[in-house]
C-alpha cells in the first residue's frame, strides 16, 4: 500500500467537509498532483473561502465551478479541465458533491426524492459521461495493463446509509431519500466497473465512516471519525486499489461493506 | 404453504404483463378476494380492454384510474378504494406499476433517469404512504400478532436486474436507470419493512423472472418464464410470507435474491 501519485485529480463538493478535506490531504502528499482540480457550486462565495486561501498558496490547485445537477455546468467544468491538462487525461474523478434530507418514511415528499436522487445519483453518472474522454485519455497514456487509480479511475462516494443489508442507523435518520439515493449510486458505481474496464478505469465506491462534517454532526450524537481520518484512509485505501477492487463497496479503513 | 387468502387486494400497472396475470389469477382462486382493485393509468382505453373484459364478468374487480407519479391521482385513488372498503382496510398494496428505459451507460440521460426513478421508486413510495391508513386499519382488524400477506403487506416488484451483486443480463441491456431505481426500490422495501412493522404491515420486493411481457420481451431472446408460472409463483410465495420475511428480496419461486 504506497503513497497515491496522480497527476490529475477533480474533487466536487469541494469547498467543505469530506471534498475539501481530500483537497488538502491531496495537496500535502509528499508528491502532490499536477493538477487538483477543486469543484464546488460558488467558487466566490463565503462557503468556499477555506477553498480560495488554498489556492492563494498551491498554484496547481484550480476552483472550477460546478453545478452536479446541470448538465451545461457539467460540460462547462470538463471543458476547463480539459483545456488546462492539454494532452494529457484525468486520472482520478472523486464525485463527492451529496446532499441530506432529513424526512421519515411518513413525511417524505416527491420533491425531495428527486432532488436528492439528482444531486447523488444522476449527478456522478453525468460527471462520468462527461470526463469519459479525459479518464480514457489518462488511461490510454498510463503504462502497464491492470487498473489502478494512479491511472485512472472513477471514486464515488457513498455510505453505509445506503447499504440494503445494513440500513445503517434507521432509528437515528430514516432519511429514505438519501439512502435510496445511495443504494443507486452502488449500482450506478458496479454499473461503471463494468462499463469501463474495457476502457482501462477502475471504479470503486465508498463508505467514508461517519465523519465530523456538517452532514455528519446534524445526525445526533458526536460522529466518531474526523475527517483527517476519513480522508487519509481513503486516499492510502485508493492508493493500493488494483484490477480486482473494481466495482467493490469499501469503508475509509479499506473493509468490505456489504450491498 | 397454503392458498392467498386476502379480503382485499390492490395491483398497479394491472392493464397488462405480470399486474394482468396477478389479477386474473387473484379472481381465479378457490377463495378469491371480495375486493380486487386494477389500477391502471388509462381504464378506458385500448390497452386496458382486457381487464376491461373480466370487470364485466367479476363483480369483485374494480378498475382504478391511477398515474403512480402524480401525487393527486394517487390521493384520489386512495379515496376511491377507502369508500368501497368502508369500515375494513386493505390487506394487501402490490406495487407493480414500473418501466423500463433501453440505454446504455454512455447514452442515459438525465430526463430518463429521473422518469424511469418517479415511477419505479418514488411511486411505490407514495402509494405506500396514502395507503398506510388502509393498510394499518387492515392490520388492527386482523386477528394474531405475527405478520402475514392475508393480514396486511406491501409487495414491491422489483427485479434481479436491480441486484447489484447480480447486475443480471449485464450485456444484453445495460439499462442504467432501470437498474439504479430498482436497488432504490429495494432500499425502500428494507425501509418499509422496518419503519411499518410495528404497524403490522409486512413488506418485500420480489423478481418476478425474466418474463414473457411486452417489457421482458424487449430484451434479446424469448424470456423462460410465462405469466402464468411467475404469476402462480409469486402468489404462492406472497401467501407463505411470515413475520421473518419483511425486508426479504424473493424471486418468484421463492428463493432469495442478493442485494
Amino acid at each position: 500500500m504506497g503513497e497515491l501519485r496522480v497527476r490529475s485529480v477533480l474533487v466536487t463538493g469541494a469547498n467543505r467537509g469530506i471534498g475539501l478535506g481530500l483537497v488538502q490531504h491531496l495537496l500535502g502528499l509528499p508528491n502532490p498532483p499536477e493538477w487538483v482540480f477543486a469543484a464546488c457550486r460558488d467558487p466566490k462565495g463565503q462557503r468556499a473561502q477555506e477553498l480560495q486561501n488554498l489556492a492563494s498558496k498551491h498554484p496547481n490547485l484550480v476552483i472550477i465551478p460546478l453545478e452536479v445537477t446541470k448538465p451545461a455546468s457539467i460540460k462547462a467544468a470538463a471543458a476547463s479541465v480539459g483545456e488546462r491538462l492539454k494532452d494529457s487525461g484525468l486520472n482520478l474523478l472523486i464525485n463527492n458533491a451529496g446532499m441530506l434530507v432529513y424526512k421519515t418514511l411518513d413525511t417524505e415528499t416527491q420533491e425531495d426524492m428527486a432532488q436528492v436522487y439528482a444531486t447523488n445519483t444522476i449527478g456522478p453518472l453525468l460527471l462520468s459521461q462527461e470526463f469519459l474522454p479525459l479518464l480514457k485519455k489518462a488511461a490510454q497514456g498510463s503504462p502497464g495493463s491492470g487498473l489502478s487509480c494512479s491511472k485512472a479511475a472513477i471514486i464515488n462516494i457513498s455510505s453505509v446509509g445506503g447499504s440494503i443489508k445494513e440500513v445503517h442507523m434507521w432509528k437515528a435518520a430514516q432519511c429514505v431519500s438519501y439512502r435510496c439515493s445511495k443504494a443507486a449510486l452502488n449500482m450506478l458505481t458496479k454499473c461503471q466497473s463494468l462499463g469501463y474496464r474495457e476502457h482501462g478505469i477502475l471504479c470503486a465506491v465508498f463508505h467514508p465512516g461517519w465523519v465530523q462534517t456538517d452532514m455528519g454532526n446534524t445526525a445526533g450524537d458526536k460522529p466518531p471519525v474526523t475527517v483527517d481520518e476519513s480522508v487519509g484512509g481513503m486516499l492510502k485505501v485508493i492508493s493500493s486499489l488494483s484490477e480486482k477492487d473494481t466495482g467493490t463497496f469499501l469503508d475509509w479503513e479499506g473493509k468490505v461493506v456489504p450491498w
